[in-house]
């Protein structure tokens, strides 16, 4: 195994990839935006807390610290020409909000073809590095039944998972208990 | 779609699911001990910055508190068995420190088998929820060469994927640019 000590940022740091990108939507007066981003984590169960990285430089920055809230959506690997295109493209420059959704019970844009998705409320906000990490409270969900298991999993073969750098893939047909 | 809104703990909350789980490795004196940890995220390319959430009912909590410097290791999918025995026993019962490790630049104990791994050392702690998130700075990476892609990315099918629950799976070995 080769090893480096680093300082500064890495060559590369996509170790603990591939991950599921969640689709971050939100209004703003008629505005609504959607951007994926895959530094996404669970933070408690209870309360359940999902967290969000964004950089400062992404226009949904801005939009999440006004509006407050926000919903995450979870796709399938089939639809991911439109969510490399929603990362891709920068909502300032390019109007997002035609892509087709749904306003959840809070108001908040949920783009279509999630199979599970949630509205989420901005707790706090935290600045690490070059990245702030939202912290939203989950106050509704949203279920596509027969996409998900009994345990409210997409089952194996459905979710997208992301690379990096533009690189797509999905997991394999298979689970398994080791 | 069915929807509900929600208080207090979700049903389920595996809707962002599967993840590759961050492998934690901490050494306190001559204590060594492992912990997979799903909750896991990027959180800052410059300086690298890498997240994982630990219950303070973890034994691992603890010790990543006092020792400050800890590992994060990724693990082919053959090694799901592995995995989910560190998950399932706490290093309160069991002393996991015989499990193959070797030790990093800065003494922290990395789980063999490893196609990459990070050195951390803890910048913070932020309590959300009943988790705790360890921020920790990568000074070290460890790379399994044949095993990574040019970008630092394990190879698509290579990976293990966490569903919960002691589900698990591994990527499709297609990865695709939309």
């Amino acid at each position: 195994m080769r090893s480096h000590r680093t300082q500064g940022p890495l060559p590369t740091f996509y170790h603990f990839y591939p991950g599921v990108p969640a689709v971050v939507g939100v209004r703003l007066g008629e505005r609504v935006n959607f951007c994926p981003a895959v530094w996404n984590t669970g933070l408690s169960a209870d309360p359940p807390l999902f967290g969000v990285a964004l950089s400062p430089k992404r226009f949904t920055h801005g939009l999440l610290l006004e509006a407050r809230r926000y919903s995450a959506s979870f796709h399938p690997h089939t639809q991911a020409p439109l969510v490399q295109h929603l990362g891709s493209v920068s909502g300032r420059e390019v109007y997002k909000g035609k892509t087709p959704h749904f306003l959840g019970h809070t108001g908040v844009p949920i783009l279509e073809g999630a199979y599970a998705a949630y509205e989420l409320e901005l707790l706090a906000v935290h600045s690490f590095g070059d990245h702030d990490l939202f912290v939203g409270r989950v106050v509704a969900v949203w279920e596509e039944e027969g996409l998900l298991d009994e345990a409210g999993r997409p089952r194996p073969g459905l979710a997208l998972l992301y690379y990096g750098r533009g690189l797509y893939g999905r997991p394999a047909e298979e689970a398994f208990r080791p």
